[in-house]
C-alpha cells in the first residue's frame, strides 16, 4: 500500500503564490507578529507532513482493523492512537489558529485548513480528534466567561484535554428543537440529564480530560429551538488552580457499529444517570443554539476538507497502484480509462483545494481582515460554506470510488485499504447538517435573505476571471476562460430560477437546491483551478521552467473539458424541478 | 428495518403489458407448449417473491454479519444460507431458463431476469449462488459433449450441484491472455494444476458437489488468449451413472475479506497442489475464451440486473424510513430534498428495470426468436450488454448510496441495513469485466464493427418513441417526447464522434468511451420508461382507473426533468475528451 505524503508542492502553490498568504494576511495586526510568507508555510507544512505521513497515516488500517469498544463505561482507542493525539498536541496542532492570549497558536484559518487536511487525509477516523477539540474550545473562547476561557481554554490548546460537541438525540437529528436533555440549576452550576447519540470521540483516555459541550433545556424554557442552552461538562470536574477533581456523572455508554471511521469512537453518551452531571452555562440562557452557529462556518468547512482529505488518500493510493499493475503488456496507468479516473480525481482534488483554501482566506478576512471589509467577507463565507460541506463531501465520495475502481477485483478487497477511504468519507454527507440541509441553507437561507446579493457578488468576480482568460493571448488559458464562461452562465440563469421559484413556490425552490449547489460548487472549483491556471502561466512566461506550472495548467483544461460540463446537467435538473417533482403525491412513490 | 418485498405489479406491467410476453415470445416453438401470459407470470413471481421475502431476504444481515470462513480447505458458508440454496433448487429455479431436455424449465430468459433481480434485491451474495451455476451450466450445454451434458445439467439444474468459473489469477486479471494455470493430457483427461484467485462461491458444502469450469493451458498453447482452453473440473468425481467418486484435488486456499457480499464466499482455489487435479475438455483446444464468451452475455446481463436489484432494495428500505421518520413535526418523505432523493430512485428503478427487462427479451428473440430475425436481435443485444452491466451497476451505486443518505445519520451505521446495500453492489462495477472494459468494449467493439451501425438501428428505434410521444395529444406525455428527443440528439451527435475518433485517434475513442456508454445508459432507460408511460396513458385513457398507470406516467415525467439532463453533461465531456485527457502525460499525474 502507498503510503500518503502530503501534496506540499499545491499547497504551497495555493498558500504562497495564489492566495500570496504574506500580501493578504501578513500585514493584518492579528498577523504581523508571525512572519506570515514561504518560510513558515514550508517549515509548518514539513513539520505536519511528517507528523501525518509517519505518525497517523500507518494507524488508518490499524483503526479500520481495530475498531474502538465500549465497555464498562469507558472507550478502547485502537493501538497507537493515543500517542498520536499526544504527539499532535506536543506539537501545538491543536491550538493552530486559536487565540495566542490563550495558549494558542494564533495562525490564520488558512493553515489549519492545510494541517486539517493532511491530519484527515491521512487518518479520517483520526482526524476528528482535533476537528472536534477544536470546535468546542472555539465555542467557549466565543461565548465562555473569561474565568471559563481561562480554566479550559489553555488545556484543550495544548492538547491536554479535549473537548466534545453533544448535540444529536435520538428523536432530534437534524431538527434539534425537539431534544429531551434537561438542565436544572443548582448553586452555581446546573444538573443535566439525558442521553446523547453520535457523539465524536464521545469518550477517551488519551487525554486527562474531556471537555463536553451538551445543548439542553432549562425547565420552562421556551418550546423548539428558542428554549435550548449550551453547558460545559467536564468528564473530571476542574478545580479553580487547574487541577482535576471529581469524576463527573458522564458516562459513554455503547459506540456505534459503523460503516466507516472504526478508530473513531462514535458514543451514545449518558449524562446524569446517577446524581447528575454537573455542568456550567456557557453563553446566556435558551442562546444555546446561537452560540452552535459561531464555530458551524469552521466546522462545516473542515467537514469539506474532510472530503478532499479522503479523495486525495485515495488518489495517492489509486496512482501508485495503476503504476504498479500491469495489464496487456504495461502498467494500467497507460489505459485511456484509467487515465480518465485519475485525471478526473486529480483534477477535482485540486480544484477542491484551491476552492476551500480561498474560502478559508475569506474566513480570516471575515474574523480579523480590516474593518470596513468584514462584512463582505462575512456574506462570502456564509454563502460559500454550505457549497463547500456539501459538494466537496458529494466529490469525495465519487472519488474514493474511484480509487476502489481503479484497483480492479483489488479495490474490493479490504486490506488494500482503498475501500476505506470511501467507507470513512461517506459519514461527511451525513454529518454536521446532512448535505440536503446545505442545499436548503443555501438556497432558502443565503440566497433568500439578500435576495442573491452575495451570490451575484462572487459570481461577478468569477466573470473577471472569464473575462481574463478569453481574452487571454495562452490559447489554453482561453478555451479555459470560454468554458468556464458557458458554466457562469448557466449558474447566473438557475441562480434567477431559483430566486423567482424562492418567492413564489419555496417548494420548488428546495427541490431545486441539491442541484443548484452542485452547479455551483463545480463552477467554483472550476474557477479557482482556472486562476490557478492563469498564474502557472504568467510564471512559465516569465521563464520559470518548472512542470509543476505546466502540469496545472493541463489539469485546468482537462476540467473545463470533462468537468464543467456536469453543471449543465444539474442546470437541467434545476429547471425541471418546478415540474413533477413538486407534485408527485407522496403515496406514489 | 424494512423487509423486501418484490416489485411485481411493476413486474408485472413490463412483462404482460410492455413487452407483452404472449405475444411477443409465446408463439415462439420453444415456448408454446408453456403457454406464456398473464397467469403463468402471476404464479412465477407469488412464488419467487415468497422465496426472496421470506427466505433470502432475512438471511441479507445475517450473512453480512456472519462472513463466509475458510478453515483447513473447507468453507463454512452463514447459518441459513445452505438450506435457502435447496429451497431454490427444489423449486426449480436454479435451471430456471435451461434446456428441459436436461431437466431445466425452459422459460425465457425474461422470468430468469425478473427472478434474478428478485434473489438479487433480497440478498445480493446469495444470489451469486444461482447465477454462477446458471452460467457455468450455460457453457456446459453450449459446448459440452453430449455425454457431459447428460451427465452434469440435470444435476446442475436441480440445484443438487452448484457450478462455478475459474477465470481469473493473481497476474491475469482482465487480460486473461498471461495466466499460469497449466492442463496436461492424461488418457481421457487433463491434470490441471495452478491457482485461482476471486472465484465466487468457490466451495462450500451446500450441494453434494460442485462443477468447477476452469481456465487453462495446454502444454505447448500459442502465446496469449489464444491458447487458453476450458476445463470441467468437479469437486468430487462423477462415475458414468453419475453417482458420486473421489474427491479431486481441488480446495479452497482462504476466502477474501471484502467490503461487501460477506455471505459470498470468494475463494483462493488450488488446483492439483497434490496429484493434479483432474480436468475435462470443454469444446475444443485453445477455444476456452471462445466458450466464455457464449456466456458472457447473460452474465454481464445480470450483472446489471445486480445493480437494479440492490437500488430496488434500498429504495424500499429508505421508503420505509421516510415514512416513519418525524423531524420538523412531519415525516421525513414530505421533505422536499428527500422526496427528491427517493423519486431519483424510483424513476431511475424503473428505468433499469425496463430497459433490461426488454433486452432479455431481445436475448429471447436472438436465441430462439423467428431465424430470419435473429442476427439483427444478436447484433442488438450484443450493443446493449456492456451498457447495460456498466449503466445500471454505476447507478445502482448512486441509488444506493441515496438510500443510506436518506436515513441520515442512522444510514451509517451498519445495524441499519442500507449500507450494506451500498457496500454489497460496489463490486457490480468490478467483476464481469470492470466497467472501464465495458465502455471500452462498447466503443471498440461494438460500435467499431459495424461503424455504428447496430448503434444507428437502436437510435432510429428511439426516433419512433420521440416521434409518436412529441406529437401526442397528452401534453405530459409530449413534454417526454421532447426532453427525450433532445436527448436523443446528443447521443447521435457523440456517436459520431465517437465513430471519427474511432478511425483517426483510437485513444481519444477509448477516454470518452465512459462518457458516451453512461450518456447512451440514460437515453435507452429514458426510452423504456417513455414507453412505459405512453402505454400507461393509453391504459388510462381507455378508462382503466389505476394509480399505479398514473404514478408511471408522473415518474416517467420526473426521469425526463431531472435525469436526462445528465446526458449534457456526459456528452460534453465525450466532445472534450480529444484535448486534455489524451495528450496528458502520464508522469504529471
Amino acid at each position: 500500500m502507498a503510503s500518503y505524503r502530503a501534496p506540499i508542492e499545491d499547497m504551497t502553490f495555493l498558500i504562497d503564490e495564489l492566495l500570496d498568504v504574506s500580501g493578504t494576511l501578513g500585514e493584518l495586526s492579528a498577523f504581523t507578529e508571525l512572519g506570515l510568507g514561504p518560510e513558515l508555510t514550508t517549515a509548518l507544512l514539513d513539520e505536519g507532513a511528517k507528523l501525518a505521513g509517519d505518525v497517523l497515516a500507518p494507524l488508518r488500517r490499524v483503526g479500520d482493523e481495530h475498531p474502538v469498544t465500549c465497555k464498562d463505561g469507558a472507550i478502547t482507542l485502537p493501538p497507537g492512537y493515543a500517542d498520536a493525539l499526544q504527539q499532535l498536541g506536543a506539537g501545538g496542532w491543536m491550538g493552530i489558529s486559536s487565540d495566542p492570549e490563550y495558549g494558542g497558536q494564533g495562525l490564520p484559518e488558512l493553515y489549519a485548513t492545510a494541517a486539517c487536511e493532511m491530519w484527515n487525509s491521512a487518518n479520517l477516523a483520526f482526524g476528528l480528534a482535533p476537528m472536534l477539540s477544536a470546535g468546542a474550545a472555539l465555542a467557549i473562547a466565543a461565548h465562555g466567561s473569561e474565568q471559563q476561557k481561562q480554566l479550559y481554554l489553555p488545556k484543550m490548546h495544548a492538547g491536554e484535554w479535549a473537548g466534545t460537541m453533544n448535540l444529536t438525540e435520538s428523536g432530534a437529528g437534524s431538527d434539534l428543537g425537539v431534544m429531551q436533555t434537561r438542565a436544572v440549576p443548582e448553586e452555581d452550576h446546573y444538573r443535566i440529564h439525558g442521553q446523547k447519540i453520535y457523539i465524536t470521540w464521545g469518550d477517551h483516555d488519551a487525554t486527562d480530560n474531556i471537555i463536553h459541550l451538551v445543548l439542553a433545556k432549562l425547565p420552562d424554557a421556551p418550546e423548539g429551538s428558542r428554549g435550548i442552552s449550551l453547558f460545559l461538562v467536564p468528564k473530571f470536574l476542574v478545580n479553580a488552580d487547574g487541577s482535576l477533581g471529581e469524576r463527573n456523572d458522564v458516562y459513554p455508554v455503547s459506540t456505534e457499529h459503523k460503516l466507516g471511521i472504526h478508530g473513531s469512537p462514535t458514543c451514545v453518551m449518558a449524562f446524569g444517570d446517577k446524581e447528575g452531571a454537573i455542568g456550567y452555562l456557557i453563553g446566556e440562557e435558551n442562546r444555546g443554539l446561537a452560540c452552535m452557529f459561531t464555530m458551524m462556518n469552521e466546522a462545516r468547512l473542515k467537514v469539506g476538507v474532510q472530503g478532499l482529505a479522503a479523495a486525495e488518500g485515495a488518489y495517492q493510493q489509486a496512482l501508485a497502484y495503476a503504476h504498479e499493475r500491469v495489464q496487456g503488456g504495461v502498467p494500467i496507468v497507460q489505459h485511456p480509462d484509467v487515465r480518465r479516473m485519475l485525471l478526473t480525481m486529480k483534477s477535482l482534488n485540486e480544484a477542491m483545494r484551491a476552492f476551500v483554501y480561498t474560502e478559508a482566506v475569506t474566513m480570516d478576512l471575515a474574523h480579523v481582515g480590516p474593518e470596513a471589509e468584514r462584512p463582505r467577507q462575512q456574506m462570502r463565507i456564509d454563502l460559500m460554506i454550505p457549497v463547500i460541506k456539501c459538494w466537496l463531501t458529494e466529490v469525495g465520495q465519487e472519488l474514493t470510488s474511484l480509487g476502489v475502481q481503479v484497483h480492479g477485483g483489488m479495490g474490493y478487497v479490504e486490506e488494500t485499504g482503498a475501500a476505506q477511504y470511501l467507507r470513512d468519507v461517506r459519514i461527511t454527507s451525513i454529518y454536521e447538517g446532512t448535505n440536503g440541509i446545505q442545499a436548503a441553507d443555501l438556497v432558502a437561507r443565503k440566497l433568500g435573505r439578500d435576495q442573491g446579493g452575495a451570490m451575484r457578488d462572487a459570481l461577478a468576480d468569477v466573470a473577471l476571471t472569464v473575462a481574463a482568460l478569453s481574452s487571454h493571448e495562452d490559447a489554453a488559458l482561453q478555451a479555459i476562460g470560454h468554458s468556464l464562461g458557458d458554466a457562469l452562465a448557466g449558474v447566473e440563469e438557475t441562480t434567477a430560477q431559483v430566486l423567482e421559484t424562492l418567492q413564489d413556490n419555496p417548494e420548488v425552490a428546495l427541490g431545486a437546491a441539491f442541484d443548484y449547489l452542485m452547479q455551483c460548487g463545480y463552477l467554483f472549483g472550476g474557477w479557482h483551478l482556472a486562476r490557478s491556471a492563469e498564474l502557472a502561466t504568467a510564471r512559465l512566461a516569465a521563464g520559470v521552467d518548472n512542470d509543476f506550472y505546466r502540469a496545472k495548467v493541463a489539469t485546468a483544461g482537462f476540467y473545463a473539458e470533462q468537468i464543467l460540463p456536469r453543471c449543465a446537467g444539474h442546470a437541467g435538473a434545476v429547471a425541471g424541478a418546478a415540474g413533477s417533482l413538486s407534485s408527485y403525491p407522496v403515496n406514489w412513490l
